[in-house]
């Protein structure tokens, strides 16, 4: 891409994403992560508008960061230097309350705000293009009406709204509307998730509802968003199979029906975030990047497609050809640089007839809900769930991996002493498997557990990826001294090698008399005879993931 | 198997390992495990024979040892009880130093010795079926001749033998030849092997060597023996696959040229003895039985030969009715009690394209020596060694596991808490994949070694079971606080999911001016970011298998 043409794109996308801007700016990361920054840049108000104006240097700072290594190049100050206008302070200007600014809203005295600034536009209401409808915005803040009307999103309506300026809305009474548009489609969620970050919408599946069902309901299933969720249409849906060889690519769409044509599989399969558990890894060293998850950023489903295997040697995949190469799932959920959500797993995870991944179109035996993908994503089980693209619309079989930020910049794996200074993406390997892990659902931490003949009921799930399957669960309640077997409560058949689902598991512990507190630790074995490291200390890394250190629970005794 | 069968084998068998089957008998697991118990039964010296006599007492007494799950219901004092003849003391017989005996050599006074019994066969010399060859073992131990002509060791034989007795030979003076006979055609070893146990043989790879190659050269691949190594000719050896099904089995016979005919494929895999650095955990945590093995237990070969899976298909197993079958596979090496090596894994896994379970021919394009399975051996990899079955004869599709003793009583995960009275082996998993580990293998212990530009080279191995790669080790020089990235200095390319060598790693480690000493902990992980354990304890088990804590290492530095 040219320069040129990256200013274009960036001038365009600015309009389209203009309040999301200054965010994905900071960083190469996306921002969900980053709610410290985020409020900052808000507090900034005009900050996206002055972005605008300022697109050529700006643009120019995007580029360079895309291109270095390091992910924080755009710095506030270089915005806050930027001329601000369109909803920036004026410091030269009065301030008004919102009380007062919302009296004027009549054709003689026709006040509106947008963020920061206040302005008199009865002398355009005469010559507004879209007529009356203006009317609705009297005394208000116009964002909510522009984020419906986008076509006001553009450089010369912000110049022409500054010249109507008269004054700066008081702090206290600035709303921020910047969401609205992009999250005014999310879809409706069940009130027992455990909320972590509402936008992106990021929730986990409370601890008691993932040992109550082998496969979790899909309103309980926890949710990991980049971006808001896209709104598709399972009848138009088209997925496009791309393979590009020697510099040349050929593709072919495919709609759900035409995939419907290969066989049908079913899998039960949990899918795990990578950053499960980081929340006690960030306790029990020190913070790392990424949502706080608690143990809750896994569950269990059915799920029903079509093996992806079957569609890429319809479309003329060699099965003998995969060293090196790559398969690229692309999304339809956008980022705010206008880029869709992308990550790859190498071919040959793909083509291997027993890692059994999914062009799922159902889960537990209904169409996938909205969060999980609707109307079709890739399901690469034992994978960390961020390689499960969701809204798959295109899928590139190619001799390079992903290059998305999501990529190449996210889910691989350091050591702990590698910081973010020193961290090589491009040679730290990605992570394409999950390891073994377990948890304890009940008692919580901190709960009150009843003691009955003598023994407390602990309760979890167990896991590994890759294919592995849990054999063994083993919970101490006198920190490793001693070792009990859980016993399996929920468990899919043996498929060795390919064997995706969770272990459910429970154990009676004994309780010694008098005792009134306990601290259980648990530890799974997978059939490769993996078993958990006993603390996060040496696992720990600079983004939090893979944290399957021992899971250990302090409750109190109910006797 | 009627008792009466069952015990008419026994005859036969204690006749041609007469000399084991006490020692086997002691016990349901194989006795290289078990040096004391092995010393205290020679000493027994008569018992083998004593045994052969009161075979229908032992018969009975092994059929209970089989039955039950007890390991020891045979006791020595059964056998001392027993009449001892062919060489068992005779205390009403005066005793005879063995310079004393050997002046009657000639055909004048001629004497022979057999175990503690002395014999004056002068009489006997000429209605000798052998002829003048008995005028070699003139006052001499007829033992190590009959080792070579077997056919003297019948029942009547032994009784006519202590028809001939005058005396004892005194304790000091009686050989032990018990074993020649059985280990007389043991395969010539390369004397750099790090020898275990001599009889069954078992030696690691020296750890310089394990460094050097990627693929360990086929006299430096360490040798884990059960019995002795069996004589087997190529040309006339036979495969026998049996299916059985519903009660029913069909068989069919391979030669290897019939083997021949099926596509030819190459593989190179690690093969590790689960109990590979049982020393360590020895060490750490208290004794484990079993060979005292350091890290040379693992080394690398390309092996060549055809996928079983395709023999299997051939044979009409159904790819698609795997769930609860097994193959088991069984070597040509029997035990004391004349049952063959045996063992089995899951049929899915010998089924899975991605297991590439091989049967070879030949191991880094050369045959197969003797002692790594001549002509034909399965080779299972990502599995524990034990089952990459050699000197291979039949592979049974079952709907059980294999009934041996190896199978059901060994190579099966429990956790540190289970000891031999608690062990439930029926209901312990079976250990069908090796889970990430690591090892040092210069500097070695308590070694010296050079620093040159401030740092110290450390080199060593990584490997993970079950297909998994080793994407990362990592080295610390200060017990945790900080880990270094090592290099792969050899590694097999990239098959994700079928990946079965190991890795060899180097580490320039820092020093510290001055450091005269220093400890380093090694650490691998593998595809499916699966790690070590930190430590022994909570991994140790009774059998010592599956040691993979981190390797820690202490040397001196040479400034």
């Amino acid at each position: 891409m040219t320069l040129r043409k990256f200013m274009l794109r960036t001038i365009i996308l600015q309009n389209k994403y203009r309040n999301y801007v200054p965010v994905v700016w900071s960083s190469t990361r996306s921002y969900e992560d980053d709610n410290d920054k985020r409020d900052r840049y808000k507090k900034y108000g005009g900050a996206a508008a002055a972005a605008l104006l300022g697109s050529v240097l700006i643009g120019t700072a995007i580029r360079e960061t895309m291109d270095s290594k390091k992910v924080n190049t755009v710095k506030v100050h270089k915005i806050e230097n930027l001329k601000l206008e369109a909803g920036g302070m004026r410091p030269d200007l009065p301030t008004f309350r919102a009380d007062e600014v919302s009296k004027h809203d009549t054709n003689g005295s026709f006040w509106v705000t947008y963020k920061h600034g206040v302005y008199d536009i009865t002398k355009f209401l005469p010559s507004h293009p879209g007529g009356e409808q203006i009317l609705n915005a009297g005394g208000l803040s116009v964002e909510p009406f522009w984020n419906v009307y986008g076509n006001h999103k553009t450089e010369e309506v912000f110049e022409l709204l500054e010249t109507f300026r008269i004054g700066n809305l008081h702090d206290d009474d600035v709303v921020d509307h910047s969401d609205e548009e992009l999250w005014a489609k999310e879809p409706a969620r069940d009130a027992r998730l455990l909320v972590r970050t509402r936008r992106p919408f990021n929730a986990e599946t409370p601890p008691q509802h993932q040992i109550a069902h082998f496969d979790t309901p899909n309103e309980l299933f926890f949710v990991r968003q980049h971006m808001p969720v896209p709104e598709l249409e399972a009848s138009s849906h088209k997925l496009r199979i791309s393979i590009e060889q020697g510099g040349r690519s050929t593709s072919r769409d495919f709609s759900l029906e035409d995939l419907d044509k290969f066989p049908q599989s079913q899998l039960s399969a949990a899918l795990m975030c990578a950053g499960n558990r980081r929340s006690e890894m960030n306790k029990e060293v020190k913070p790392a990047k990424g949502v706080g998850w608690s143990g809750g950023a896994v569950s269990n489903a059915l799920w029903s497609g079509v093996y992806l295997r079957d569609v890429l040697l319809h479309c003329g995949v060699d099965v003998d050809d995969v060293e090196g190469k790559h398969v690229i799932f692309q999304g339809s959920d956008v980022d705010a640089t206008g880029a869709n959500f992308s990550t790859s797993i190498p071919l040959a995870q793909a083509l291997a007839a027993d890692a059994r991944v999914l062009l799922a179109t159902r889960m537990n035996g209904r169409a996938l809900p909205p969060d999980h993908g609707r109307p079709l994503r890739a399901v690469v089980p034992g994978a960390p769930a961020v390689r499960s693209v969701k809204w798959l619309e295109a899928v590139t079989v190619s001799e390079r991996e992903s290059p998305s930020h999501w990529h190449q910049k996210d889910y691989r794996s350091f050591n702990a002493s590698v910081d973010w200074a020193s961290a090589d993406f491009a040679g730290a390997p990605p992570v394409y498997g999950m390891p073994v892990t377990s948890a304890v659902c009940e008692p919580q931490n901190g709960a009150r557990a009843p003691v009955r003949g003598g023994r407390v009921l602990v309760r979890g799930y167990a896991y590994s990826g890759g294919g592995a399957k849990v054999v063994r669960v083993d919970v101490s309640p006198d920190g490793g001294r001693t070792w009990l077997a859980a016993r399996p409560t929920h468990a899919a058949g043996d498929s060795p090698g390919r064997h995706y689902a969770w272990t459910l598991w429970a154990c009676e512990v004994p309780v010694q008399p008098g005792q009134d507190e306990m601290e259980v630790w648990v530890k799974a074995t997978d059939s490769n005879m993996n078993t958990q490291p006993e603390r996060f200390a040496h696992i720990w890394n600079i983004r939090g993931i893979l944290g399957n250190a021992y899971h250990k629970v302090t409750f109190k005794l109910q006797h």
